[in-house]
C-alpha cells in the first residue's frame, strides 16, 4: 500500500494541536528540596515562614531606639550606654531588651535586640569606654532588615509548573522547605528501528551502522532535567518485533519515540503500527530538516515519530518535542536566548518551511560571525557536532543576506569558541 | 589585629592572574562514551574510521554505472537490466558487482553495490518489468555519500579541553567510539561559615538562618557538568573548627570554596586561615555584589572564598569560579548567550566595578523588556529566584538608561515567562 505524505502542518499549528489533544497523567512526587533541581513543580509553593524570620542589622553599628537619636548632631552629640555586642548567631535577648538612653554593639546579620528599632553606623558615632557619642540622627528602622522583608510567610513563592534551578533551592531552603511536589520525571521509551543499525558493542560489518541518533534523543532528553530516558535497543525493519519492541517500551513508558522508519517507503513499519494500534496527531510537520517528524497516540500515550537522521531528528526534538513536554506539564518551554551575529553567507528558505540552518561562529573582537555550515544532506552526523549553534528562518520568510543580523541559539549550554 | 580592604583587583586581571599562577593537577578517567556527557576531554579525538563506513545511496533509485548513462535523454533513452534491491542494512555485494548494462535497485541508505558509481533517482527512470529506461544521465558519484565524505579516517574531530556534547556523544559512537579520555570530575569541597547558620534538619531558633548559600554553590556547579561538589556543613565562627573541616575538605577536594568568614572584621576567620597555610592570589574583586570574593592557594590547591550573601556569591560564581574552572582545565569558558531587552528604567554602575544587575523579563508580542529587581541588599534571597535574568555593567560603564538596549543573561537553562 503505498503511502504519500499530506500537506505538512505548520510547527506553531502542530504544537497548538498536540497540546489540546492530549493530556499526560503524570504522578507526583514528594521529593527533598535538594534533589530537586530541575523538576517541575507541580503545586503552588507557599512561603512556610516569613524571611528574614528575625529583623536583623544591615550593617556594623549600634542597635538604638531611633527616638534617642533625634536632634543628635556633631554639636549636640546623644550619649547612649553600650549592653552588649550582638554577632549573628547570637540569641536576640542576650542582654535583655534596650532601654531608653541604651545601645546594643551589632555586627551585620547580628539579631536587632527587642526595644531597639534602628541601628546607627560606627561612623555616625564616637566609642568612649562603654559609653558611645551618636552625632546624627537615624529614622526608625533605619539599616534594619526587617522580619519578612524578603519574603512574608503565606505569600504564593513558586508557582506549579516552574522548573526547579539552584536559586529556587536556595530561597526554599533558607525558608525552611524540606520537600517539595513535583512531577515524577518523565519515562519516555527510545527505540531505534532499521535493519542496517547495529550497537556499539557489535562488530561492525559492510552495509551496517552503528545506532546513534536514539543516543543523541537520549542524551538531549537527559539534559532537559525532568525526563528519565531509556533506550529499548534496535529493532530490524520488521513489523513484528516493531510492535514487540513498542508494547514493551509503552509499559514502562508515558512517552515513547522511535527513530526512523517513520517515512512512506514499504520499507517504513511506524505507519502500520500507527494504524493498528492508534492514530496520527501530527503527521509531517513543515520543518527543514525534520520534515517527517509526526505525533501519534496509542492508547492514550503520545507516540513521537522522529527521523533515523540524527539533524532531523535533533529538528524534531528542539522544535516540536521539547516545547511539548513543558506544555503537557502545564509549564512552559524556556526561554531560547543567542548570540547577535552577522552571517557570512546568505541563507536561502523554502518558504512554508520553518528551517534550522547549523552555523559555526567566528568572533572578531566583540563582533560575532556566523557561518551556515554547508553539508550534503542533512545525514552529516558531523555537522551538529561541529557546528557551534543554528539560526531559525520562520516559514514566512526566505532567508537571510550576507551581512545581515541574526540570532545565533547555541547548540548546548558549553558552546566555546 | 584590624584588616583592611586593599585596592579591588578588576576581573579581567583577576581571571587572568589566577590562571597563570595556579595550575591544576586532574588525574584523567577512561571513560564509556555513553557516560561521558558534559565531561572534558583529556586528549585530541582523532577518527578511528571513515564515516559513512561504507559508501551508500542519498536518494531512492538505481545504482549504476555513471558511464553507462552517458548520452541518456527522454529521446534517447538506455536500458539496464535490474539484478535486484538493496535496502539499508543488505551486504553490498548481496548482487555481486554491477557490469556494465546493469543496474541494483537502493533504497535511501543502502550501501552502493560493488562496480557502481552513482545512482540515479526514480524520476529520471522508467520501469519495465526487470529493466529501465534512464532518461537522464548522471555523473560518477552522482546521489551518492561517498565513504569517508563526512569524516575521514585519522582526521582530528575532537579537540582537547571540549566539553561534550550530546551531539559529540552521537558523532563518536556513530565512529564506533566505545571509551574516551576525559579529566576525572573536580571534587570541589564547600565549606559555610558561620555561627549563625544551622542546616536544615535542625529546629530554627532565634537568630539562626537555614544555611543556604552553601546549596545555591552546590547545585550550581553540579549545573557545570563536569564538577562533584560535597558540602561539609556548616563550622561556626571558630578558627580551630574552621582549620579541621578545611584539612577535612582539603584531604577529599581538589579545590574547596569557603562561604561568609571572608570580610575583615575580627569575626571573619578565612583570612586568619590565609595567613597560616597559604597566600592569598587574589584578595578583592571589583565585582558588584561580590567584592569580597578572593582566591589563595593552600598547599597548592586552589581556596576560592566566597561571600555568605546568596547574591554576591553567585556573583563570584558566575564571574570568576566558573571561567577559571574550564581555564584551569585547558577549556574555554563556555559562550554565554542572551535576550534582547529593552530596559524599563536606568541603571546606574559605580564606575571601576562591575556590575551584575539582576532583571526581570516582561515580553510584549516580540520584544522584551527588562526591568532592573529592586532590593535594599544584596542580601535579598529571594531576587535570584524572582528574577528572569541579569545584566552586566562593565568597569568602564556608568550603567545604561531606560529606553536602551541591553543584554539579559538568563539566570538558568530553564527561565520561561
Amino acid at each position: 500500500m503505498p503511502r504519500f505524505w499530506g500537506k505538512l502542518t505548520r510547527l506553531n499549528n502542530a504544537i497548538e494541536k498536540a497540546r489540546k489533544q492530549l493530556k499526560l497523567h503524570i504522578e507526583t512526587l514528594d521529593i527533598p528540596i535538594i534533589k530537586a533541581n530541575n523538576l517541575i513543580v507541580a503545586r503552588n509553593i507557599h512561603a512556610p515562614a516569613d524571611l528574614p524570620s528575625y529583623s536583623n542589622s544591615a550593617v556594623d553599628g549600634y542597635a538604638v531606639r531611633a527616638e534617642d537619636t533625634y536632634g543628635a548632631s556633631p554639636t549636640n552629640p546623644v550619649r547612649l550606654r553600650v549592653k552588649g555586642l550582638l554577632k549573628p548567631g547570637d540569641i536576640p535577648d542576650l542582654y535583655g531588651e534596650i532601654e531608653f538612653g541604651e545601645a546594643i554593639e551589632v555586627y551585620t546579620g547580628a539579631p536587632l535586640p527587642p526595644g531597639a528599632n534602628a541601628v546607627i553606623m560606627y561612623e555616625d558615632t564616637y566609642r568612649v569606654d562603654s559609653e558611645i557619642e551618636v552625632i546624627r540622627q537615624v529614622p526608625i528602622y533605619a539599616n534594619v532588615n526587617l522580619v519578612g522583608d524578603d519574603v512574608k510567610k503565606g505569600e504564593l513563592i513558586i508557582k506549579k509548573g516552574t522548573q526547579i534551578n539552584p536559586y529556587h533551592i536556595t530561597l526554599l531552603v533558607s525558608l525552611g522547605v524540606k520537600r517539595i511536589r513535583v512531577y515524577k520525571p518523565l519515562n519516555i521509551g527510545i527505540v531505534a528501528i532499521g535493519d542496517e543499525l547495529v550497537d556499539l558493542e557489535s562488530q561492525l560489518i559492510p552495509g551496517k551502522k552503528f545506532t546513534s541518533t536514539d543516543i543523541l534523543v537520549e542524551k538531549y532528553l537527559e539534559g532537559l532535567g525532568f525526563i528519565n530516558p531509556r533506550r529499548y535497543g534496535v529493532v530490524p525493519d520488521s513489523l513484528d518485533e516493531l510492535i514487540n519492541a513498542l508494547n514493551k517500551a509503552f509499559k514502562k513508558s508515558n512517552i515513547v519515540i522511535t527513530i526512523g522508519g517513520t517515512s512512506v517507503s514499504e520499507k517504513d513499519l511506524v505507519p502500520d503500527y500507527v494504524d493498528k494500534y492508534g492514530l496520527w496527531i501530527i503527521r509531517g510537520i513543515a520543518l527543514r530538516p525534520g520534515r517527517t517528524t509526526s505525533l501519534a497516540v496509542i492508547n492514550n500515550k503520545p507516540l513521537f515519530a522522529l527521523s533515523g537522521n540524527p539533524v532531523a531528528a535533533w529538528v524534531g526534538l528542539e522544535a516540536f518535542v521539547k516545547p511539548l513536554l513543558y506544555l503537557w506539564l502545564g509549564s512552559k518551554p524556556p526561554l531560547n536566548p543567542y548570540i547577535t551575529a552577522y552571517l557570512r553567507q546568505r541563507v536561502v528558505n523554502q518558504v512554508g518551511y520553518r528551517s534550522f540552518v547549523r552555523v559555526l561562529l567566528e568572533r572578531a573582537s566583540n563582533t560575532f560571525y556566523a557561518i551556515p555550515y554547508m553539508v550534503k544532506g542533512s545525514s552529516i552526523i558531523s555537522s551538529l557536532a561541529r557546528s557551534h549553534g543554528y539560526i531559525i528562518i520562520p516559514e514566512d520568510h526566505e532567508g537571510y543576506e550576507e551581512g545581515e543580523q541574526v540570532k545565533v541559539h547555541l547548540l548546548s549550554n558549553n558552546i566555546s569558541i
